[in-house]
């Protein structure tokens, strides 16, 4: 298994993990924490593949997504009390899935032919609808609607993909670059509680 | 007309019906009524058809469909006095929609060759993502998240169908079998009162 | 540029501005709003595009969509003490928008050989389904589920296209007499105050 594929399932698990949090914390039972992971997990990526018209969309094409998903949901049902105590890890494995999924999802709108800004909101779309289609089904306003940098972090790190794409440099190293520079600037927002202006504030 | 088409359309009709009595307590005026009738009725079998990349989808292709939700709709609209108090009828229709639901998306599944998992879930989500569809617009954190056994009907249901089909059960047996399956559990879950657990609840 | 794309890229504007200025009411961020102005302009056509199978979806083919949308929040953004003054000019474009993405819509389902209902139904999802799910991510309950006569003039305008068409009037007068249509009863609507009925009160 290559690296790509590995913080794939990684950030996959991750984000499964994540949407049966938000899940519990809304007192969702057994099948709505399952729904919600799922969600989590794959929605991003399938409004990509359904944007592109990319179907059947990846994740119901073979066992992998599936296996990982629903394992993901399990344990974080049973080890409930250790998996909550894992912040550190989570957000580790999150902010790679974040990473990836973005270089994912540009690589698939380039070889569909599109812009690269298109490509752009492509991975963008892999990364971060997920969550928002968490919340929304949470009931919720998305949470990376009006806190912390979050997309931002995949928009800085998708240009520098794009721009090492465009200068030809080796792909390997570019998608190491473009994770990493993802979870520097994630990790430096957190650090300095850096946020986006709000249009309120700029008028104030 | 066949079992299976009497059974679809009953459901369909029966999903309009719920999706207009939920628009009709949120105070919703005709046409968020009409909306919210429509998204509820297809909603499920739509996700499915996009997954799939089975396109135009099957709603609208077609006039059946569209006849029968607007004349539940209207009916709705009309009698309403009267359809609050059929209940049981609803009740039964809607259980026999989400039993017919579930087998259609897993054929549909099947045909694209997916594996019978992922064709499980693309049932469930025939039967059940209409509801949460509704919900949602409705700015309601989705009941079957949280209350009732329904989508676990499915899935049992769906197990019982894929089990038949593995042994090469003659094909109509096993549709009556899976839809009975489906109204017994159902009726079994809400005489003894059965719901799924939460996290929080396995924590206690 | 004719006419219809030049009514089509205002629409799009005037949905991205209406998407920011919800947004901003929210106190979203910068992402967010961007996320909300971008779903307002093209969530309908993406919708009617997805159901219809017609992918890679418009809006993500090309620069004109991407560029326009853009800019029309970060006018947004920029001038928003002024462009909350231009209430007016926000609504004629808006019920151009909706009256053109209409027409749009009904155009691409007529070629892909659906009905003239089911035409019409993806004409209504084209003009109002991005004002759903724009108030659906901001955590509302559509604002036209429940005030103002909204989709209802873009029935009635695609039901006149529908008829001018079967009687093969010329496309561009046609075009016009829809959108003046549509303006039209936008403005009877709100000058005597006249909304749909609802469930509840046709009960009283």
């Amino acid at each position: 298994m290559d690296l790509m594929s590995f913080a794939d399932y990684a950030g996959t698990g991750a984000f499964a993990i994540s949407g049966t949090l938000s899940a519990s914390e809304k007192k969702l039972d057994l099948f709505g924490a399952t729904f919600i992971g799922f969600v989590t997990a794959v929605g991003g990526g399938t409004i990509r593949d359904l944007l592109l018209g990319n179907t059947p969309v990846t994740w119901i094409q073979g066992w992998h997504y599936f296996v990982i998903i629903l394992s993901a949901i399990a344990l974080t049902f049973i080890f409930y009390r250790y998996i909550i105590k894992l912040k550190q890890t989570l957000f580790l494995f999150d902010t790679i899935g974040i990473g990836v999924f973005t270089i994912i999802g540009m690589e698939k709108a380039l070889i569909f032919g599109l812009t690269p800004p298109i490509s752009l909101v492509m991975g963008l779309s892999s990364a971060v609808v997920g969550g928002v289609l968490r919340d929304t089904f949470c009931n919720d306003v998305p949470l990376i609607f009006h806190r912390e940098i979050y997309a931002t972090a995949c928009i800085v790190g998708g240009t520098i993909y794009l721009a090492l794409h465009y200068f030809e440099v080796e792909t390997h190293f570019s998608q190491i670059a473009t994770i990493l520079s993802i979870i520097l600037i994630r990790l430096l927002a957190i650090k300095f509680n850096l946020s986006l202006p709000k249009i309120t504030n700029a008028q104030e």
